[in-house]
C-alpha cells in the first residue's frame, strides 16, 4: 500500500471518529461537517499532509520510528490538510472562483452560498480539535499547536499583503511590482504554510527541539516555497492546462505575480502604457496584450534559469545545514526540492 | 475615570504597539489591520471585554490585585472583544446585512468587499498575537489559551446549528423549532463565548485552577447566557428600536427564536398553516401576521414571567455554588445577572 493510500485510510478513521458521537448535542453539526469534509477533502494531491509523514519518518530515531507514532504524523498530517481546505473555501468566496478541482467551489452549490465561510472555519476548527484530541499528550504538544497558529496568523497577514497589491473595485498598485514585495506576499501567504509547517512539525513529533535548527530549516523551507510559488505563477501562464488542470487567470486578476514582477522592471515607456492599461482586464485582447509583452522579454527562459539557479542555491544551503545539523537527515529538504524542481503540475 | 475609559486607554496601548513596528516586513499588512480596528471597534457595548477585568477584580486574591495584573485582565478583555469583531464582520457578510451600529457594514465599504472576510480573520488572529504577546509568561497561559480555542469552536458549531434550521434559500425547517434545539444554538453559538469566555479567563488570570468550580461556574455562566439570548430574542420583537437602536428582522429571517419556539408550541392547524406560510418572509403583512399571532398568545406577559422565574433558578444556583466553592466571590455571577435583568437594550 502506497504512504498515500495509507494516508487516506487515516482520514476515513478521522472522519468516523466524528460521526460516531451520535448522541452528542452537535449531532447535525458534526454530520453536516461531514458533508463538507466529503466535498471537499477527497480530490488534491495532499502534498503538505504527506510532508508530514514522510518527513517524519526521516528525522525519527529508530526508538521512535514505531506504527503508532507514524500513524499520529498522518494524523496531524491532516490538521495540515484540514486548514489547507479551510483556507481554499474562503479564498473561492473572495475570489468569487467558479470551479474548484472541477467541481463547483463549495459556495456555489445551492444549499450552501456564504455559509460556506462558516464551513470553511469549521475545517479549520476541527483541524486543531483533532489536533488536541490525538496529539496534546505529545511533550511537543504546545510547541506544535504554537506553530500551527503563527502558521495561519502568518498567512492571513499574506492574504491582506497580496490584496492590497490589487485592491478591490481598482487597477493593481504597480508601485508595488517589485520583487521584495511580490517575496514578501510568497513567504506569508505560501510558504509557511506549505514547506515550513508540514516539516517543522515533523521535527517537533521526532522530538527535535534545538530552535536554532528549527530556525536554520525554516530559512531553507522559506527558500524552496519561494521557489514553489515562482513555478507557480509561470505555470499559470505557460503550463499546459490539460497537465495542470486549470486554466490560469493572473493576468486578469491583475495578480501581482513574478513574471508580471520581471517584466514590469524592464518596460520602456510605451510598454508601461501598454502594460499597465491591460494588466488586471478580464478581456482576451488585454491578455494577449500582456503575454505578448512577456514572450517580446523571452520570460520563459528567464524562467528556466532563475529555476536551475534557485534550485543551486537551495543546495548549497542544505549543505551548508548539514555541516552544522547532524541529526537532521537532509533529505527531507532535498526529496520537497526533488519534488517540485522541473514540475509541470 | 471609568473602567471602561480605563479599558479604552488599554486598547490605544494595544494599537500603538501594533503600528509602532514600522520596519516590520509586514508593516503594509499592519497599517491595514489598523484601519480594520478603526471602523470596527471604536463602537460597541464592550460588554464581554469589560467583564474580564471587572470579574478579575473581584475574583484575585489582594495579592494578585495589583495595577500590572489588572491591566493584563483588561488586555485580555481586548481579545475577547477582538474576536467578537471578528465573529460580526464575517456574520454581516454570511448574512449580508446592511448598517452595523448606524455605519456600512465593513463589506460594504468599496474598498474593502469580500475581503472582509480576511479582515476579520486578521482581528482574530491579532487576538491570539496579543494573547501571546502579553500572557505567555503567565503560569495559566495554556489553559486560557484553550479556553480561547475552545470557545471559538463552540461558537462555529453554534452558528452551524443554526444556519440549519434556515437553510440557504429555502424556508425554514419548522421541525427544528424546539425548545431544545433552541437551547442548543443558544448555548453553543451565544453562550460560551459572552460569559462562558470572559469570567472564566478572569478565573484562569487569578489562578483559581480547580476543574471542578470551573465546571461548577460554566453552569452558571451558560444558564445567564440563555437568559440573555431570550432577553434578545424578545427585544428583536418588542423592544423599542429608540432603544436598542436596531430594527429587528428575526421573523424576515425565519430565526429560530425564543418567541418562534414559545408561539409554534400552541399552534392549532389552522394557525400553524398561517405561522408557516408566513415566518421567514420579508414583508410587511407576513411579518404582520406573525406579530399577530405572537401577540394573541401574550408572548410579551409569557416572556416576563419566564425572565423572572429563570433569575429565581439562576440565583438558586448561585446560591449553591456559594456552599460548596468559598473561594470564589459569586458577586461576579449576580453583577452580571442583575446588569442583563430586565434589560431593556
Amino acid at each position: 500500500m502506497s504512504e498515500l493510500q495509507k494516508f487516506e485510510e487515516t482520514f476515513e478513521k478521522l472522519r468516523e471518529e466524528l460521526t460516531n458521537y451520535v448522541s452528542d448535542e452537535l449531532r447535525d453539526a458534526k454530520l453536516w461537517l461531514d458533508q463538507v469534509l466529503q466535498y471537499n477533502i477527497s480530490l488534491g494531491k495532499k502534498f503538505r499532509g504527506l510532508a508530514v509523514s514522510q518527513s517524519f519518518c526521516l528525522l525519527a530515531s529508530d526508538e521512535e520510528l514505531i506504527k503508532e507514532n507514524i500513524e499520529l504524523s498522518r494524523i496531524v498530517g491532516w490538521c495540515i490538510e484540514l486548514l489547507q481546505a479551510n483556507a481554499l473555501i474562503i479564498d473561492d468566496v473572495m475570489d468569487q472562483s467558479v470551479t474548484r478541482r472541477e467541481k463547483p467551489c463549495w459556495y456555489r452549490v445551492p444549499k450552501v452560498g456564504l455559509m460556506a465561510i462558516n464551513d470553511g472555519l469549521l475545517l479549520g476548527s476541527f483541524a486543531f480539535e483533532i489536533l488536541r484530541k490525538h496529539c496534546s499528550s505529545h511533550p511537543m504538544y504546545y510547541k506544535i499547536l504554537d506553530l500551527f497558529m503563527d502558521t495561519l496568523q502568518n498567512t492571513i497577514y499574506g492574504q491582506c499583503l497580496d490584496y492590497l497589491t490589487k485592491p478591490k473595485g481598482s487597477k493593481p498598485d504597480f508601485s508595488l511590482f517589485t520583487t521584495s514585495r511580490h517575496a514578501k506576499i510568497v513567504k506569508w501567504k505560501t510558504s509557511f504554510y506549505t514547506f515550513d509547517l508540514p516539516v517543522r512539525t515533523a521535527m517537533y513529533l521526532a522530538k527535535i527541539t534545538d530552535e536554532k535548527v528549527h530556525e536554520k530549516a525554516k530559512a531553507i523551507l522559506l527558500r524552496i516555497g519561494h521557489l514553489f510559488q515562482v513555478q507557480d505563477d509561470y505555470l499559470d501562464c505557460y503550463g499546459d492546462c490539460q497537465v495542470t488542470g486549470k486554466i490560469g487567470t493572473d493576468i486578469e486578476d491583475g495578480k501581482c505575480s513574478w513574471l508580471a514582477v520581471e517584466a514590469f522592471k524592464r518596460l520602456n515607456n510605451e510598454q508601461k502604457k501598454i502594460f499597465t492599461e491591460n494588466y488586471g482586464i478580464n478581456n482576451e485582447n488585454s491578455v494577449k496584450a500582456i503575454k505578448d509583452i512577456y514572450n517580446e522579454f523571452d520570460l520563459q527562459n528567464l524562467f528556466k534559469k532563475y529555476e536551475k539557479q534557485e534550485y543551486c542555491e537551495i543546495c548549497e544551503m542544505i549543505k551548508e545545514f548539514e555541516k552544522t545539523s547532524k541529526d537532521v537527515d537532509v533529505k527531507v529538504f532535498l526529496n520537497l526540492l526533488d519534488k517540485i524542481y522541473r514540475r509541470e503540475k
